[in-house]
């Protein structure tokens, strides 16, 4: 236990009657829903880089967080007591996995050795800390934005050298994810995109950035890692533009390198918004696509036309999330990190579990409503209805090639088909989820 | 001549000096621009919606237009009335094309033959007008989003009789592009979308629409038809969300039903902004994915979330645009056509004139600052120098695959790389575009 | 009862448990919350025109509703057919009050004078069906923006004759207000704004609308008329820019002629959101400057940028509205009007119903949630311990004026003061309301 | 001359043809316009901040300059350093003006005092360096956002501690700013706002907002400061809304207290964009409201959410600007300060002259074209006759009070008044603009 969380202890499901703030009123871990526990179907976990490395800073002012481990001091001394209040905040918030950047972790040093072996180093600790607390690794990634060398890209940066000490990031990373048994790789490409056209050759960049995932791809089956790739679709931020700006473009991106068999994304409600998409579209997308794969949970703020990365607090919201996940079958590798941060004004260490408990509550209240709406499947049997037509002799014939559009053409005319207008009842379906959410 | 425009004449090239404000100041027609006319380069269309079937109306108010032939009456009479203004119109201007949906030129009628019959009749009439001026069809398309038998989608709605319709229009139209010797026909799915997904099933739908293109693609082939199909991507509005989002995601939807060989994009700047892009960015991306095919030229407000569809009048904008343009070699079957229309105060016969002489003169500048960009391409060479490194040895074996991630992070390990930070200089090159605007 | 909704009984509460679609699950009118029924605290109005006059076209589309008073044939005949359904529907929904403009109830004519006989006799008509139902005028406007007079503003046209005529209509809506014994008449400057700043003359604009408003108080208190006055903020749409842009511009306006105790805001959800604010930010700021009146209960979508009016269906975020409503004492003369309509393609009689109980039940629901939260005011607790300070020695002689910028900074700089950071606690207080609504 | 700077000259004006890239191709200092000088007319000022403090993070990466003035060392040291820097790159660049926030120039230190002390010294440094390089001081102000003590607020802080120690600030600032000469005092309320409503009083925040802008105006008086107090309306950004949200917003702010006529703004670009509104309309708006101050010179960029900050490039925009300025008679006190920042990867010394000297030019060459549009100013003709029914009878006695509501109607209906639409020419007059910028 460390000094810095030593007045809270593990939070426990208390209820909706709890009176206690630190106490969960509806993730109750092992509850059975649809024949799985709460647990397995919410695969929660929480992040290092927002808990443990954001100091509380923003782009007009300075930290506003005195957490211990982010003082000066001997940076490796500092990288384990961070990771003693990493893991010390995992186990008392009762979360079963947890992710991390490799920059996260280890200090950067001032040379690519200094930085894998700094980083080696902390993954013999996290790996350790995991056997003494059970925690495991939703996923891992590679830190390929912030150093200043990335500033115009990492895998697309005009310099191949950088290219190339991405790649080492990616290499270590990867290879740190397997060894922890991490369940998901991910790769988000924050500085992917663009400033300005006006120095920017996207055919090459994209080329770059293809040739980039191919690797990733080749290794991953070289090394035999089990876990699933996961690209994370943004529109913007920290660039004017990103290439990988939301699920339907990543397809696209897949689709021209052969790779939409071997990535899928990991979907961040915030990036949804930004891009100018419902996060349950960007689900529903992902899923129609054969495309899902995990989940970044947060929220943005609908006024505000950057990543708040807020904790989720919607049930409304993210019980059409979670039907949409169960529709499709739930998670395999996935599960709901929360890349989520408190408020700069939210400064003490009980912020920290105020924020992942709401987050928390929010997704499991959602996924019993979602369940209950899956018990009883009112919206897919209204769509089985509505679109029964295409079951049927003229639609199948449209859809098997039978008809040209000339045939179909004379089809039409020779019938003159006069299709009779339906309700879309959009106003009764949602008052049916309505009816799901508050019963 | 019409006694509608009977007080105007046709529009000359009467120079920057003009004091005529029914002149064009800088839209030339056979000056000479890098080997070619202007027109040659710009291939101007009008259209015949927004000028000849828009009365004037919007969501908070009735028509503000008094044009003889949107009046009640015989609809047929007026659908000729409407045939005589539209190519006095077009002449007078001298745009060299025009463009239309097929309900744009003749009434639809109480039943699928009276469409049929109208069309072919208004078809004739069409072919005759430009027979006697010399005007030519830039492209046609067919109206699958207006009538009510289209407020759940055309290729995407629930019921294949809705599709077979669309089918319908869609065939003659088609046919009648060919005969009138379009160049070009074009696929907007207005409806081909959602208004909810409570009630829709996205993989149906996109299924349903691929279809659909396919069939287009094999007509074309099967009638001869050389033009170009072109999709025109829009993100929402009318719908809540619209399947061809942007460029990128029309490309991958392409790329999954094999068709990105056949169709190209027809880019609207109004509709790329309201997809969060610049309209360069739309362009830049369709170069650079081969997918680039014509324009809906007109400018949206920055300030307002829906498609104003107004005049395009920013030369320092469209300097870029045109940059784009003649960098991947000018347009091919494709030119500019004004999708563009009046504000609803505007309401004088002059008016339609000064929006399109506006936009030609906007387009006409941008062309020449643009060719001078071109013959001293300053940004090519600038971009050329940045990426030079992917043309050395490492560069090279990256994107040759001659290096896996191992052997690369090995080799950035063993050098212990550190690459240099380069200025991306974009305050610099802004100046130099700038100093090709402003001379 | 009219032909039209003959298949549907009046609307009845029938519990959280109901399966039939066409009852209340949670309004029940004569439930008593904190004293007052919910009938009372509620104060529902449904509207003439999006559910009687619109018929369901957009930008892009025809109607699609096939309602036979908006049919061809004699105006006046078809007015009262209107009446008739609008009555029938109002009666069979439940809702204690209805609102309308001029021009919903009664033709336009082709002059000035023919507008003022129909109108009143439609005012007749009106007040018969009142005192048969009971339904109770919540209030009445006039429509100044729709027709083509109105295309350049009414109250702030280049033309004093449109002035004048806008006038004209005001005049008579507010007699039948009256007459009709109207709690509110509401202003909504639909018009008053501008497309272009270059053909605009804002001072003079400003100045023909604070006229216009004085001349409404002005009259209102030489008839008599007992009810509240209100101005509906709108940022845009269908103008480039209104003049009543959002409560706190609403204010300035007020200010600068001398009417903020005289006018107050009917706040309208969608509005609220296209301004860039929050609904409960646009509540909130209202009651804080004294300014708040009434409701226009609806919702957007986060994702478009133009009114889609849909009806409200989150208990979240209503939950927080009718909070700041109780706690600044709940409805005077207001109250909640759906200025909400059903999607294009909800063409069905039914859809009217569902849109509103969808509507009604959140409220419904908002109002329960809210009203424990008001019992047990946890919020309102935390902020008075947050602000404390300024009831304590150096707060008072701040706001007092007993320090000036010198004695203060003499009195920091003497004691060297440290304030000490505190935490905003938000995650804690969005659990706090969440714990109120999933109880 | 520092090392910095040392491989740069004074920039010159050298014309349009300058191949020189760190040359003036349309700023000529001394070029009569309007008869008075471009210096005169422009008031350029450079600031502090983004160029001297800012590092090139952003809330993605770390700092990407390597200034010398930046590393670690003794404070103090380095705020000379800092100086050296800022002086001899504003005398370089040629602006007759700076502006400074209180800790861009000096080093906080750990506690007021020590604050105190190190401004006092640093204000006699730039004292000197005004006296040797003929600079001076546009406007001061107090940075009360950047400290994490004003998380909460500076003068809306729910602490009265932290308005004193604002308040502190500003007294000094103010100070500073009357001995340095400043011909302005800039209010900036970045923290003036809030984060969410549920822990804010916003009747009290107001309160205490109110009061301190009053002690500021009394100071001033007290002081004799002979400059203006200015505003900087924002929206939001870091908070989730900012009191003084923009221009209409801050006047009924200033209405409210009685400092209507004591206060102005500082109207910047990127923060009127931000707000949903046009530069020009801010501009415009306040003009019209007799509150037009200065202007923090940028731009945004339209597709992103959040202060870009870049230098201003758009001639076509700034040309409106301008317009709007010389219509209201020009700078008094104010003037353009370049509140931009070159991009993270413009790294170079060199960069900060480019982003300047672009926006210098953009700024010479609008007011070059809006100096053509005052001479012949067709715009203003044409509102002129718009509205000249407002100098006629009818119109005057409707301002003048001589109309009340039902005279008026009285008066329309006895000559059934039938307006006549005119054509708002908007087309039209936006061609007469282009026609202006480019002859």
């Amino acid at each position: 236990m460390t000094e810095f969380f030593k007045n809270i202890n593990k939070i426990q499901f208390e209820g909706t009657d709890a009176i206690n703030p630190l106490a969960f009123r509806h993730y109750d871990a092992e509850r059975m829903i649809l024949g799985k526990s709460m647990k397995e179907h919410l695969r929660f976990a929480a992040c290092y880089w927002h808990n443990f490395c954001w100091p509380g800073s923003d782009v007009f002012g300075a930290a506003t967080f005195d957490r211990p481990w982010l003082q000066s001091g001997n940076a490796m001394e500092m990288a384990h007591m961070k990771a003693d209040a990493a893991f010390d905040f995992f186990s008392k918030l009762g979360v079963p996995y947890y992710c991390f950047h490799d920059t996260d972790i280890a200090p950067e040093g001032t040379s690519l050795k200094e930085y894998v072996n700094n980083f080696a180093q902390m993954v013999d600790v996290l790996e350790q800390k995991q056997d003494e607390t059970g925690l495991k690794l939703l996923w891992g990634t590679a830190n390929a934005f912030s150093n200043p060398r990335y500033m115009s890209g990492a895998g697309t940066n005009p310099d191949p050298k950088v290219f190339a000490y991405a790649a080492t990031q990616i290499f270590n990373a990867m290879g740190a994810t397997q060894r922890l048994g991490g369940e998901n790789y991910v790769l988000w490409g924050g500085r992917e995109g663009y400033e300005t056209l006006l120095n920017t050759d996207l055919r090459q960049e994209r080329e770059q950035l293809g040739r980039l995932m191919q690797m990733v791809v080749e290794h991953k089956h070289k090394i035999g890692f089990k876990g699933t790739i996961l690209i994370e679709p943004k529109p913007q931020e920290p660039t004017k533009h990103q290439y990988d700006y939301d699920t339907a473009t990543v397809y696209g991106f897949l689709k021209q390198f052969g790779l939409e068999n071997e990535i899928k994304v990991n979907i961040e409600a915030n990036h949804a918004t930004l891009a100018g998409h419902s996060f349950q579209h960007e689900i529903a997308t992902a899923t129609s696509l054969g495309l899902f794969g995990s989940i970044d949970a947060n929220r943005g703020d609908p006024q505000l036309g950057w990543d708040t990365d807020q904790f989720p607090n919607s049930v409304e919201e993210n019980t059409l999330v979670m039907y949409e996940i169960l529709k499709a079958g739930g998670f395999t590798t996935g599960g709901f990190n929360f890349d989520s941060h408190v408020r700069r004004p939210s400064i003490d260490a009980e912020d920290l579990f105020y924020g992942h408990i709401g987050g928390m509550d929010t997704m499991a209240l959602a996924l019993e409503r979602a369940a209950n709406m899956i018990e009883n499947d009112v919206l897919s049997k209204n769509i089985a209805q509505r679109y029964a037509g295409w079951n049927e002799d003229l639609g199948k014939k449209i859809l098997s090639g039978d008809h040209s559009l000339e045939t179909l053409a004379k089809f039409a005319l020779d019938s003159n088909i006069a299709p009779v207008k339906e309700s879309g009842r959009q106003e009764h379906l949602e008052n049916i989820v309505n009816g799901f959410i508050y019963k």
